[in-house]
């Protein structure tokens, strides 16, 4: 039995929407289908989740959600009557417009996309819709509550016939709505497969799964056919974002495997993500991602490999203003720590202050402008050779490697280079292992 | 004016000290002379420093250190006849020994064999002897005075003559003799140079300076021919040992160079040792250095990127148990702390334990028999490519790179490898870049 989440651009359009109903009729074992709001249909056009943040923000402020609601219930009487489908979708778009006024929450809002979603593609497939409110349960301090989530999910497993599930929240014991982070269709999926012990996770989108690299870079990057949840996680991190990473959990565990496919083009087999790749024949790098904006303090002093904690009371400082580190590369009278640019902003100067304070350092040297590059691969750690091949095309275009590290995992090698040199770094160490 | 500091092996024999005093005398800037207690006359032989520390251990155990005073009364009757100096050493070897009989400590037993040294050497070349104690100061607690030093030695400058002043010791407030950690009249002769403000200090030992790596692992290594302070202390952290790393710290304030000599092959120009040195033209690697037997444990738990203060919990653990740290490899979700094993003996399992208590871990890793390399140079920052041919040279020989480091310095790279593969790494990367 398999779980099928669709994804934005599947649930945009009427064309799209059929696509999606002839994937899930043509195999039997597609029993749960997972479905995100409507996306945009065209460049530039407005996601219905975004619509709904709208209208609460709306509402907020002037005490109506109006003109929000009307554009929210033109695009659904539009797809309805596009669907030719026996639908009154007016009642449910009044009770949205009324709840909202009344002052339900920014989730709340949120979330009637994927709630509309769902209650249209149930009558268009002659499916049975569920609520996620009933299924997917959130703690009273709005945290995910796995337990009580699965012995429920669990007993929805048995239906006959096809179940249409809203993806992206859940309710909490006092009935409130809770959604999860943006994306969160991919997780609630995930949720659904691991709770039915599904075979197969398939994750339907506008893509054909993960590419080595990032396709914005290098034009027709491979595609990858095989990777696994480690190496997916290290991806994700770093840049990749064709998947929620907190979608991994849940499958996992159970080892279910992950189908990224796309709805547009259903032939391609897509990117399967699974616990062990050890069977497969693989290229030694599954990936190559990153990304931009990240700002290197360094501190030095002499002889401070001799003072015991001095690290320690370096990150207690950072850690005080509640900023998160990436990397610490430490040499012999000196220490690093690497910070994207989103965390440091607005806390440099203190924290170069409070560290100055706290181990009176010879120097803190602040340098920007550093981008952060994952090479990715279980093929690694038994083939030498990799970090050479990976200098030695940057060095061929003439790329300073201003950082590295690797060691705490076998799995990656992370390069720090400037920021002025990422695309052409990426296309060179790609050109090098797949070109 | 230049200050030289002559070690054991050139104080070792008449024929030794003789070189030492023609290499004195051939330039009337050497008018300050810091002498090692008189080290190995060949391989195997004892060391004078070690037999008073015999003596001491010997009086402690047995109440007298009468046979250990014996050999040494023998070995500097020997010297001074072999010398043909009219000084009666009886009186001096008398004193120590009820000295040592009556108490004495174990840094006193020690600081005896420059003491003698030096009242040998003063007399043999016709030059003043001063005691160490007498200039050099340290505090109650036991840690060096700098400041009441700088003054008693800024006292002597004007002296005219050759002054011959002891290495390794000095004295307390109360009159103690207190050493410095073992090698340490190096460290005295910086002292010194520092005091007097030299022009440069001569360090004068056994070898011709630097050699690029260990001339045990690579023969006929080349010799460095300039190096920068902070070059040298990478290179002293991680293994190379000729200087004590600790005289750097003195003439590095005021600049004074250090010229590391050869007693026995004078026209050596040896190594020179700079503040600045980019008005040369130099490698692009200055050396290569590392040290065998480290552990790494590597610390894997889904998430911990955005757990703030995982690491600086994981450090906190290890600080309390009084341990120190040489490098933290950082992955997407691990994170590996390198250690020395002679750090780590004793408390791996007890670290291990409090680890798992303290930030609940997927998993614990101890990985064993980890060597460190690090590949120092100033040329580094500015030249692209150096990582590709450290690389590609362990590639050729098929090391398998375990760890990397690099970032918090421009001035090196730090690989890990297993201790298998340590001598062959040190070979290919010095076989890449001068052979």
């Amino acid at each position: 039995m398999k779980v099928c989440k669709f994804g934005g651009t599947s649930m945009a359009t009427a064309a799209a929407i059929n696509k999606v109903k002839n994937i899930v009729l043509s195999d039997p074992e597609r029993k749960f289908v997972v479905v995100s709001a409507p996306g945009k249909r065209f460049k530039g056009d407005a996601k219905i989740t975004d619509l709904l943040y709208a209208a609460h923000k709306e509402s907020a402020e002037v005490g109506s959600p109006a003109s929000a609601i009307s554009e929210i219930r033109r695009r659904f009487s539009e797809l309805i009557k596009d669907l030719n489908l026996a639908l009154d979708i007016g009642p449910y778009i009044d009770e949205i417009e009324r709840n909202i006024t009344n002052g339900h929450s920014a989730d709340y809002a949120a979330s009637r996309g994927e709630y509309l979603s769902a209650v249209i593609f149930a009558r268009f497939i002659g499916g049975e819709f569920i609520d996620a409110g009933d299924i997917i349960k959130f703690r009273l301090d709005g945290s995910f509550d796995p337990e009580s989530t699965n012995d429920l999910v669990a007993e929805i497993k048995e239906r006959e016939g096809i179940t249409v599930i809203p993806g992206f929240y859940g309710r909490t014991p006092d009935k409130s709505i809770k959604t999860f982070t943006r994306g969160g269709s991919d997780v609630t999926g995930a949720i659904i497969a691991r709770g039915v012990k599904a075979s197969v996770y398939e994750n339907w989108t506008d893509v054909n799964g993960f590419m080595v690299t990032d396709p914005q870079i290098v034009k027709d990057a491979k595609q990858m056919s095989v990777l696994s949840y480690e190496e997916l996680r290290e991806l994700s991190y770093m840049g990749a974002s064709v998947l929620h990473p907190d979608s991994i959990f849940p499958v996992r565990e159970n080892g279910i495997p992950i189908n990224i496919r796309n709805t547009f083009e259903p032939d391609n087999p897509g990117t399967l993500i699974l616990k062990d790749v050890s069977s497969y024949t693989r290229p030694i790098i599954t990936g190559v991602s990153g990304r931009k904006h990240n700002t290197t303090l360094t501190i030095k002093k002499s002889m401070l490999n001799a003072e015991l904690g001095f690290v320690r009371k370096v990150l207690s400082v950072i850690e005080r203003n509640g900023v998160s580190i990436e990397h610490i590369p430490t040499g012999i009278d000196a220490v690093s720590i690497i910070i994207t640019d989103t965390e440091l902003d607005g806390h440099e100067q203190k924290i170069v202050e409070e560290i100055r304070g706290k181990v009176n350092p010879d120097s803190i040297e602040v340098i920007r402008n550093l981008a952060l590059i994952a090479v990715v691969g279980h093929g690694m750690a038994r083939t030498p050779g990799i970090a050479a091949k990976v200098f030695d095309a940057l060095a061929k275009h003439n790329v300073n490697v201003r950082m590295m590290d690797q060691g705490s995992s076998e799995l990656n090698i992370i390069i720090g280079v400037e920021d002025a040199d990422y695309e052409t770094s990426i296309k060179a160490i790609y050109e090098a292992f797949f070109g």
